[in-house]
């Protein structure tokens, strides 16, 4: 690079190539997604939560013994600290549910023993009690919004299991915890998205993981970014009593109006991840009889790639958070908490990020991120703007 | 852009232009700083903070009219919520102040009757609100780590005395006052710097302004970014007793660690805030019977210097947390709240910068940010590691 300069404004970083990176791969035009070199659906298939976790954060599949050491040590660091709690318990009840979830990372650093270790070592222990607590700070807040007192985390529960329980106050069916937890999977990392982009940037200047995992937080609950899969429910739901949906997704496309999870700024064709989640919707519709959910999706996915295709554009698909969002409303997820599973999930894919951006070998790191801006306005070594005083203005 | 690749990595986007901005313009070589058209020594000179804010987030300069009107609106909002308070008094006393400061930012969106509203008036207000609210939060912070009750604000004092009333149960004196007011000015705006980058960012993904404030605070709290001011005056508190403050800086160099304060990634002559704050750092010191810090700083700056020009980087100087250390230390600020400080003033940048990434007219806009990365790890397309089942690792 040296002093050359390149311009590429206002296109939102779109084909920049910012780093190196090892923790996952998207092949868009293949529609393939892999996570330190394995596919998707090999993990979603044979895999759990905790060994893509695993996986994610220690670079290799874990042996057995491995795996049943990481397992149980995030299971014992479910606890959060009741100042958590006695803090949440003071906070309006219609406050956002990211909103909460954002205030509660820099609580959890608060709590965090290795907080002023910047070892390796202890970083990887920080994720690892991030990925453990960020659902019993989730579930505690639904509790505690409705004025119930949060439970105590059950250690013998999987990872999915345990969140169910934490949040409805019922063991949950096996079929139903396998199936978050294969949505936790799917959901744990996408490369350099935008939230994830968001936890590199903020550590690249040496602050610590949580700070960084906070403004990641933030960029999710973004309706671009991981607010969408709350806005695909509404949709569903706002078409509750309407004959035709193909006529409505038509009107929609002729108003140039958005149908929400349709689309991806990377896939040129299929979602590899949507593909399980529809899958998994048909199945869950048909165990628990709702299958007028995803019938409903895939009038509406079917009808938006026909017209799509009729408009010269075949290569849009429905993304992951089409399929979702029918999944988590089938399981009982209250619609305004769905965003925060996806955070349970990325959690994973944001430390890996963050510990590849801390100690990553690539050449020049770290270096913070600084890019510069085009000015516009009226200076810009020209003319300058006198300062007026103020009786003058 | 179109498909063609840009190859930058590594390099935390240095010379890469990502956006239009208005917002303010740095001319490195020849040490300019500008806000919306007007230098920074004008500013200094002749303005105050709630003035600067004004027109960082309203773009123009006010009447007396307008200064006034908002100014008063800023300061009847300076006080928060007691959840806040009472949330704080559940948090441990050694956190970190940067951390309490992120996590009270959501909470300070719970307290936003208009965070609903993504209109612009209302995002501006949002912004006026963070301005007068900050300083409160951090101030409670430091009474309650103290055992004590914070203050309530009082709107009949300046934004800066204001917040040195509530820090420390005693009206300033007016020199005082204006010292720090200075200060506001002098940090709250500085292009595309990385916290400011990871507020755009967040916000890009249409997250309201609270979430982007939170990933700037954090940004902010890392040591290569905001939190260099505290570790300048840990460095000048090291020195006390040394006798030969230029053999321990020349000692320092010719084992090539870094001297706190010296080197900037964008001037490549003295950072005019800098000297504005060197200037003020002797004043003060006169004035309070500290002159030994702003001495024992001259000592190392032009140490330092003579010895980055003997080793041919006649181009490094002091940056603007040199002097703003020994400055916030002789008005009685603690070392670990200087970061803080620096935040209680970016805010007005921060804000200026949402505002424009959220309605910014530049081409493209709103485009969230998804950069590219290159995989480098064992997949790519090339060979593929199987799933081998957990048995055979």
């Amino acid at each position: 690079m040296g002093s050359e300069e390149v311009r590429v404004k206002n296109i939102g970083l779109r084909g920049v190539t910012v780093a190196d990176t090892k923790v996952s791969y998207i092949d868009g035009i293949n529609g393939i997604l892999i996570y330190r070199g394995y596919r998707i659906e090999d993990l979603a298939e044979n895999s759990n939560f905790m060994e893509a976790c695993y996986l994610l954060l220690r670079e290799v599949l874990p042996t057995r013994g491995q795996l049943e050491a990481f397992s149980s040590e995030v299971a014992a660091w479910r606890q959060v600290p009741d100042f958590v709690y006695e803090s949440m318990k003071r906070w309006p009840k219609e406050s956002r549910p990211m909103d909460v979830l954002q205030a509660s990372v820099p609580l959890l650093a608060m709590a965090d023993p290795e907080l002023e270790s910047a070892e390796r070592e202890a970083e990887a222990r920080k994720a690892m009690r991030l990925v453990a607590r960020l659902p019993t700070v989730v579930a505690a807040w639904h509790r505690i919004r409705n004025g119930l007192e949060p439970l105590l985390p059950d250690e013998g529960l999987s990872h999915a299991a345990n969140f169910l329980w934490l949040l409805q106050g019922e063991k949950p069916q096996e079929a139903v915890a396998r199936d978050l937890d294969v949505c936790l999977i799917l959901h744990a990392d996408h490369t350099f998205n935008a939230s994830t982009f968001a936890c590199r940037e903020v550590v690249s200047t040496k602050a610590h993981m949580y700070a960084g995992v906070a403004a990641g937080v933030g960029a999710l609950s973004g309706e671009l970014h991981g607010g969408a899969n709350e806005r695909v429910m509404r949709m569903l739901l706002e078409l509750e009593g309407v004959e035709d949906v193909a006529g409505w997704v038509k009107g929609k496309l002729d108003r140039h109006e958005k149908i929400m999870g349709v689309g991806h700024a990377v896939y040129k064709t299929m979602d590899p991840r949507a593909r399980i989640l529809k899958k998994m919707s048909y199945e869950l519709g048909r165990r628990t009889g709702q299958a007028k959910w995803p019938e409903r999706s895939s009038i509406i996915e079917e009808t938006s790639l026909a017209e799509f295709e009729k408009r010269g554009k075949p290569e849009i698909r429905t993304n992951v958070d089409f399929y979702s969002a029918s999944v988590y409303y089938m399981m009982g997820i209250p619609i305004d908490l769905m965003t925060c599973i996806f955070a349970l999930s990325r959690i994973g894919g944001w430390c890996a990020h963050i510990i590849e951006e801390k100690f990553g070998e690539a050449q020049g790191k770290p270096a913070l991120y600084r890019p510069k801006a085009e000015w516009v306005g009226d200076y810009c070594g020209r003319s300058e703007c006198s300062y007026d005083p103020i009786e003058n203005r």
